[in-house]
């Protein structure tokens, strides 16, 4: 079935800034809140918010098969359940309504008014209810970093790096969307030249510029996911930040790798925008040496041209951007991540998440994260109020952005913005 | 408010066999399938089970502020977030219908028809449905055991063991109850010399005795839990297999923990036993030395004397007890694990489990793996059939089983009992 939703000539009816990240031929997924307190699942075209369980009690679906009360739901899940097809068939007839040439809804004023609203009517919520979320580890850049910092600068990445894309599982509950505050973890650190751990907030609060994908139900428990059939089973990517605590971290993750250090917050955008939006912006992942082991070997692009932007605002201060990087840098493609995942039988579901792991580029400008941006505390990053950042102060605010831009068409991601807040107690 | 339902005089009309795990003093929570493929919440004395749903809509449970649906859902999520006071009173009611000398429901033929079943007419479900899954490594001879094996033998402790409970997160999709075939997974191993992976079936396929411990919503966002106040927050306790692949995990698990070598499968026990139920069994855990930091400090008995049996069984054999360990091994308490895990703000929701990680007793036939039984495969294990494990056999099943006893009282969990399948191919 083609996407005629990507139709790059396709104009709406609806106004669109020509720098907005959601063309009419994006076509997002998201749940929110209206002004009338009610919670539905919705789309977005440039800055109006459609309310798609509206639109399905007055007919515009007709035809496709979908469950009445599909869309007025507290989460994706169940749609997401429905399939590729499902989610294709949705998306080219919400491309037909809002087509400019389409008077059907256009020319419907009472249709109209209870269809759209404006952003500032609704209030964004989570878009699935996670229910497990890994993280993997997959920009090399980010890996060798960290292994240069902490390990062996010679021998930057573990044995196991290059043949598998490690990752771990982590909390699901504390995942919240952009525009809720998180608060500076307390925990247990080992002051420097210590033999016992000292207690008090992290001093150490960072930032880890991330994507996320979201999956369907995808096999049965004991069932692999062959390499080249995983990407059906993507629904579709959000910008994803994994809030760390550097200082817990170092104290508490060895034998069994990150806990507390990671699981007082993570911040997602609150848009999905479906692999069929940024099918146009496929490219090739970068070359894989050694070759891995046949269950992980996949043909064709895997990987998407996606820019990335971290912008930091200090409390009552000026936005400034402190890293541009790219999706494309990721070493190990989303479809591996998938096909390891499920390798043991493990089952993966509706609503899942996976974390990319922090998107680091080659440059130094390019770096996902201040532990890499400060070099682990010892550069510290000059901002332009005067002020120095080797990890997070109190009160700035941490946005991530992203886009894919052609010849014809911009496709975004919204924003992850939120602020830190102060520790509960000292 | 008392735990009538404690009272170890009280017998019960319906007929309970001496060594039953389930006397009227335990009144569990699980949910079935009924011969009639309702699904409903109930609990069980001796062999019979009773449908919770069915007493509830007979008006059994008059007088307690309970939602009409509240027990016919397919998990104990919403009457977990109910509170601890609903617990007792509803464990409470249960205990005195159910006393010999009440009448009411014994003598109304009609009514016993439509809440009572015997065990085979009904098939156990997960308890609840697990929003997100921590296991912890809270056994110091179990960490003792595998620091001297895979690390340094005279530093055998990781500098951070004895200041705060090791955890990590795990996956909860894959948690099946008792009596689901776990199957053999495949994956990544480094075979011994080796600088390249190969990939094939796990051959050092293991179990973990292991219990859970369910909580209630615990805390918003941002806000810890003070160790004295934690063990408001949880319901009761399952046994727990948290099955493991040696081989893959020692190939993974750098530097992020486990992935892959546990996300296969865990299983757990129907029935959830309260701590109400356990409360005549709770004793001292053993002293912390060095005192841990003032939030992990508390007072009073914290722990539970449970004991707990591992019996493995090869295909078309016989049982045979391999380990028999206790709960009241474990160096950091359930308490002390909900207060590290939130003391950073980590949000903790009604259904979500927390495993103890591996319990070891002192003694080498307590220890609650294979990896420890047979030493890292240098020491196989004879079984009465002549075979040897070193780890787990296609075909093997392995039964975990725990209980409580005084003079006057057995509590115990029944079982979680799960056969492994052959590797899905070769």
């Amino acid at each position: 079935m083609p996407i005629t939703a990507n139709d790059p000539n396709r104009t709406s009816w609806i106004q669109v800034a020509p720098d907005s990240d959601f063309p009419i031929q994006n076509i997002p997924f998201g749940v929110f809140l209206t002004r009338d307190d009610v919670i539905t699942i919705g789309t977005r075209i440039g800055d109006t918010a459609i309310d798609l369980g509206a639109l399905h009690q007055l007919g515009y679906f007709d035809g496709i098969p979908l469950t009445d009360d599909i869309f007025l739901q507290d989460s994706l899940n169940d749609f997401i359940s429905d399939g590729k097809k499902t989610w294709r068939l949705v998306r080219n007839r919400i491309a037909e309504l809002f087509d400019t040439e389409n008077s059907r809804l256009r020319d419907n004023e009472k249709h109209r008014h209870v269809v759209l609203f404006t952003l500032d009517e609704i209030e964004m919520q989570l878009p699935v209810q996670i229910g497990d979320y890994t993280d993997f580890y997959s920009s090399k850049e980010h890996a060798t970093n960290v292994g240069k910092m902490f390990r062996d600068p010679d021998h930057a990445l573990l044995p196991n790096w290059l043949h598998l894309p490690v990752g771990y599982h982590g909390r699901s509950s504390s995942i919240v969307p952009s525009g809720i505050p998180v608060r500076r973890p307390l925990g247990q650190t080992l002051p420097p030249g210590a033999d016992t751990p000292g207690f008090g907030p992290s001093e150490r609060v960072d930032f880890e510029l991330e994507m996320g994908f979201i999956t369907t139900d995808a096999n049965p428990l004991g069932e692999p996911i062959p390499v080249n059939e995983a990407e059906d089973y993507i629904f579709g990517m959000v910008l994803f930040n994994d809030w760390s605590a550097r200082d817990i971290q170092k104290w508490e993750y060895v034998p069994l790798g990150p806990f507390l250090a990671k699981n007082f917050a993570s911040s997602m955008s609150p848009w999905i925008v479906t692999m069929d939006a940024l099918e146009p912006f496929r490219v090739a992942s970068p070359e894989q040496d050694p070759q891995p082991l046949p269950y992980l070997r996949c043909e064709g692009h895997k990987s998407y041209d996606i820019h990335l932007e971290v912008s930091l605002t200090p409390e009552n201060g000026q936005a400034q951007t402190i890293s541009r990087s790219n999706f494309k840098y990721m070493y190990w493609t989303m479809a591996q991540q998938l096909a390891h995942h499920t390798i043991n039988g493990c089952n993966v579901n509706s609503g899942d998440l996976m974390g990319s792991g922090t998107i680091s580029g080659p440059t130094p400008d390019s770096y996902g994260s201040l532990l890499e941006l400060s070099w682990g505390g010892k550069n510290p990053l000059k901002l332009n109020d005067g002020t120095e950042r080797t990890f997070l102060r109190d009160g700035d605010t941490v946005t991530l952005t992203g886009y894919c831009r052609n010849e014809n068409v911009r496709i975004g991601f919204g924003e992850v913005s939120n602020k830190l807040l102060p520790a509960i107690r000292k």
